[in-house]
């Protein structure tokens, strides 16, 4: 299988790196909007391309992943590459997912292409444990918590306020409700009760802390609604203690059975990672086998993680996987 | 969509329940090998039918459930009644699935009939958990345990006792192992070091304690790799203590990425159930709305969990999924 990356970025090595776990799998070209002589990629012998010259590679390339961000490149992107390319994206904007599957969709269909969208894990593996929960338990009630790890959203907000100079924020599940959710007690649960917010913050000099931190907690939809702390650090601390961009959650459903549901049920599904880029990269090459293989049997139009079964994604046959696996 | 079930013991049972659930199905008829004059239903209007009139049934119900044993009834029963309805059934026999497979498969397609076979928790569920784990995170190691729960074979093997009047056997993941493999040490671990096993065991009048501990800790297969506890105790207490059928268990599957394997991530799935049968068979209905669906697509053969698409299994549309739970 062919791959080829649009955006050299977090996402874009990911890529990179999880095509090496992946024996079926060989990158053939990455794509950048910038000069490509400013972009030194990791992989010997592969060609880095201005994205303008892109549609010369539409019949040298099987899948092409969209290393994009959600706000602004992929609305754009993956519509535009699956006129030419099977297309995989990490859309992530939850409420604009049926928009953009609509766009994506007519692209992909009036050129026979395959294009999967939102693929990673949460929209992606959480949403897979979100559906299969809730199917085979419909008397219950289900939970997704975050962290801890980092939000680049909130991150990004923080940074945007006069005086900051750098800023780091880890979203964290509350203990406390995690624990009444696995008990089973079925809590009804406020934003603030689900998850805190720390924050580490770099500022510029002469700025006024007491300052920085009210605009902090008092930002809307951002931290307004959680308990968040603020602690001031210097660059080299957030430079040392807080570059990673470790991540993870939690997907809980619990339930009950029985004639008068006397019987209680909890399915729970969680990830702790490293590296979130490189984890939702892995997630994107096995959806790209599943594009590969879905449109070698004529599928055209846009899927997402729940259109596809799973044996799509493994690089496993189907009398492999059911010896094996099953 | 109308539902039917043969065989009324647990597993029967639990489905009667679970099509309570799912406002979309409704139970039409029991089938059973008994005198159905001895069979008594908890669902009032529901006919209680002798097996061998199951055929005038086939225009009359959308899919059958199948809740016969692995062991003797299913291997004779799936094939058969694969050839009047769309059938699914809970085979759990993992070293004979591809032969179960095949023949299912075969006795479907001829009469264009879908058939889904092993589905559950493990298989099922559980197996889903370790395909997809194993598609993401290709440089890595997976892990199964089961329990803390009441493993029906074992209990079995052990009323198989001479002087052994009733017993209950539990599988127990050890906790060491379990951490060390969520740390991602990957550890080699053989049978005993995963779980070990506790028997609550009610001797017969006059019959010899330590004989019996020493047959049941030697018994090859069952006990003999493991480390075993026996407890001898009054058949009142067995009833009172160990008449539960809880069960559950863990997928966990670690695995690095990066250009080095510098990144380490842990991707875990667990279930804690009350009560196995009665979840059991809620897997089974969810499976029994995607055979409708799929055979009303003119899908025909054998499927099994790795073959459906999660979509299917929801009684909500393609666009409320992506809207509410994607």
């Amino acid at each position: 299988m062919k791959i080829a990356i649009l955006g050299y970025g977090n996402l874009g090595r990911g890529v990179e790196c999880a095509v090496r776990e992946n024996s079926d799998m060989e990158l053939v070209a990455v794509f950048t909007r910038r000069d490509p002589k400013d972009v030194k990629i990791r992989t010997e012998g592969v060609p880095v391309v201005r994205v303008e010259d892109i549609e010369a590679w539409k019949d040298k390339v099987d899948v092409l992943i969209l290393c994009g961000g959600s706000a602004t490149d992929l609305p754009g992107q993956t519509p535009q590459y699956a006129k030419f390319f099977h297309v995989v994206d990490s859309f992530d904007t939850h409420a604009k997912i049926p928009a953009h599957f609509a766009a994506v969709d007519a692209a992909a269909k009036a050129t026979n292409h395959v294009a999967v969208i939102s693929v990673g894990w949460d929209p992606g593996l959480f949403s897979l444990a979100r559906v299969y929960a809730n199917a085979v338990l419909p008397n219950g009630k289900e939970y997704t918590f975050w962290g801890r790890g980092v939000s680049q959203g909130h991150s990004d907000a923080i940074r945007r306020i006069a005086g900051v100079k750098d800023a780091k924020q880890y979203t964290i599940p509350v203990v406390k409700a995690l624990a009444a959710v696995r008990r089973g007690d079925n809590p009804e649960l406020t934003t603030r009760e689900k998850h805190t917010r720390e924050c580490f913050v770099v500022l510029e000099e002469g700025a006024d802390a007491a300052k920085v931190e009210k605009e902090i907690k008092e930002m809307p939809n951002y931290f307004a609604d959680y308990d968040t702390t603020v602690h001031f650090i210097t660059e080299e601390e957030l430079k040392a203690s807080h570059s990673g961009l470790a991540h993870g959650g939690f997907v809980i459903r619990t339930g009950a059975t029985g004639l008068h549901g006397e019987h209680k049920h909890a399915i729970e599904y969680s990830l702790k990672l490293d590296s979130n880029p490189e984890f939702t990269t892995s997630v994107l090459l096995a959806y790209a086998r599943a594009a590969y293989r879905l449109a070698q049997e004529g599928v055209a139009g846009c899927k997402t993680v729940l259109d596809i079964a799973p044996a799509y994604l493994s690089p496993l046959s189907a009398e492999e996987l059911r010896a094996k696996l099953l």
